[in-house]
């Protein structure tokens, strides 16, 4: 099996290295191959995505992704920055369900900024489109206005739509995934608003008819900012649209406290799919021996889980980590006083040792 | 002074009731003229935002709304909806500036889910832009899809735009905005991904020249929402579009817990206004004498200050809803032991004593 290694930018290297130890450790035969992506991409070929990146990923089975961004890209023209490399990746590869679960693990539960009866047993997935919405739908630019009370001035403009078929394959993913938790769904959209959204809800409710055993409800995504912040654990599953899901699952990770915690999934419609930690670059502590790999060794476990069809071995990595954190073992971003600070590289170590 | 009472639906008309005991008390003419509008615009004159009250609306020096919004209207078209009515005034009035504040009154602290020294002394000003964006973007609606990867299919779609001329007055208001602040202004946009939000962040940067003496800075949606919830104390004055605004506004009023306690003021270029609570309707409670009337009553205040020019009439009803909190008194939604619980009715005519 060959996973394709992209650590990308900032941090990136770093937990990414520690991810690879892990699954080193676990005696499987995988065939690992590395490959410049985002910043890194553009230093060593011009270009965020470079072919040669993009042609590994579509030949692997799976993608283990680090992090990109970095200010020394931040002046490039559009294109050619970062984070085109992953949203490339996401529209080459279809990797249209982005699952994002935030989970707050018991011995981290100090470290978020609500009180701990509001989110003590946090768990939630959310479950984001990411190859369609306003992200990609054309036509978009900056144009003379056509039409419309500004008519002739400059504007910027872009076009959010949702086909039936996008709509219905990341609905039967949610149905699906909320069928093996509680069995809840929420549905994001701003249905009262947007043509494309009321559509979204109009198909999201047609697919519900093949899951009678899973609960759905609509709810609209200024609520849904609302609730998340009053009652986050009333969630189970939430699905919504590639916009609305950044800034939920971003909002949703946050509400933990830590968010170098948590791994994503994006998977295609073979579950094929790109790992990464829900975190960023954070150029400002790249190279110290500080970041967290904890997000980035849970993606991995993803990976085997999802990708690879080795469960087994994704509840070994799970496990280990758990038992890191039982040992006291806290990077910076989660240490607190009575706790161990370790460096990233010594928290990888530990996880190998755990295992 | 003409000022137009649109109480609307659900808790709409008691809250309003109570602001309007509070306007008639500070002794001044007032010219106060009553429509209906939303659910009881429907149910009136088959319409949620009936000819006439339209016409009262643009007649009138200031508007005060209650809030639209019942189950019995849900399932009627779209455009005969409750919400079409605020949407129609916003535009038709042109009301493009939305000011919400979120402030944590000391007495409320523990209202937050949020743990007390992250939120204590939350003072922020959400700028939202209020008539254009994907809100009221041409074209929109459901169709075949004439291009891409699901070209042939059913699909819905709408159009984000921002002319120039739009972005510059809302930045120009928030600028001034946070003048008269803490002079640090925080532009929300989602500048990596859409042309609009790349855009909206040029012409930001270029009207910021005006104004040397702000600190402005540009966050991404995905990162402002988190930090909402991380760091909230951090912002000032935010501004950002219409879509980004409904979210963002509505998940820092949940920060302070005390939703029912916020104003909002939505203004066109000349200072005319339409004032209204920021929660909603909650047909759930209508009736019952238990909904918080301060929002709307300190709506009212800032209609005196903004619309009306009667800042020291503002400042009296605004330190009498200080002096009621000061007194123990509170409804049902920011009621905690040890304080006296009162109905809509009893705490307005609190407010209506203290002035
Ligand atoms: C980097 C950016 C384009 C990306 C997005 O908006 O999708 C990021 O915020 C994410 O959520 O993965
Ligand atoms: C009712 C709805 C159309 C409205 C909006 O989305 O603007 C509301 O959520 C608001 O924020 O005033």
């Amino acid at each position: 099996m060959k996973i394709a290694i992209l650590p990308g930018d900032g941090i990136g290297t770093e937990i990414v290295d520690q991810a690879v130890n892990v699954l080193n450790a676990l005696g499987e035969k995988f065939e690992l191959e590395t490959a410049p992506v985002g910043g890194a991409g553009y230093a060593a070929h011009g270009h965020p995505l470079p072919e040669g990146t993009l042609k590994l990923a579509k030949e692997a089975d799976a993608i283990l992704f680090g992090a990109v961004g970095d200010w020394q890209y931040d002046n490039l023209e559009r294109s050619l920055r970062p984070e085109q490399a992953i949203l490339g990746l996401r529209k080459h590869l279809g990797l249209f369900a982005n699952l994002r679960p935030a989970i707050l693990y018991p011995e981290l539960a100090n470290a978020s900024t609500l009180k701990p009866e509001v989110v003590s047993g946090l768990d939630i997935l959310i479950i984001r489109e990411l190859t369609g919405d306003v992200y990609f739908g054309q036509p978009r630019g900056v144009r003379t206005a056509p039409d419309g009370a500004f008519k002739g001035e400059r504007e910027g403009f872009d076009t959010m739509r949702y086909a039936e078929p996008e709509i219905r394959r990341i609905a039967h993913v949610a149905f699906q995934a909320a069928q093996k938790r509680d069995k809840r769904l929420t549905s994001v959209d701003k249905a009262n608003v947007l043509e494309t959204f009321q559509f979204w809800r109009d198909i999201v409710t047609e697919v519900h008819q093949e899951y009678p055993d899973v609960a759905l409800d609509h709810m609209y995504i200024d609520n849904a900012a609302m609730q998340l912040v009053r009652a986050p654990k009333k969630f189970d599953v939430i699905v919504t649209g590639n916009m609305f899901g950044d800034i939920l699952s971003d909002q949703a990770a946050m509400l933990t406290g830590s968010i170098g915690m948590l791994p994503s999934a994006s998977l295609d419609a073979n579950n094929k799919g790109l790992y990464e930690p829900s975190h960023g670059s954070a150029p400002d502590i790249a190279g110290k021996n500080i970041a967290n790999p904890l997000a980035t060794i849970l993606s991995a476990a993803m990976m085997l889980r999802f990708s690879l069809n080795k469960a087994e071995q994704a509840d070994r990595i799970d496990n280990a980590v758990k038992k890191v954190l039982a040992q006291g073992l806290r990077t910076a971003d989660i240490y607190e006083a009575g706790t161990t600070k370790v460096g990233t590289i010594e928290m990888g170590a530990a996880v190998v040792k755990a295992l």
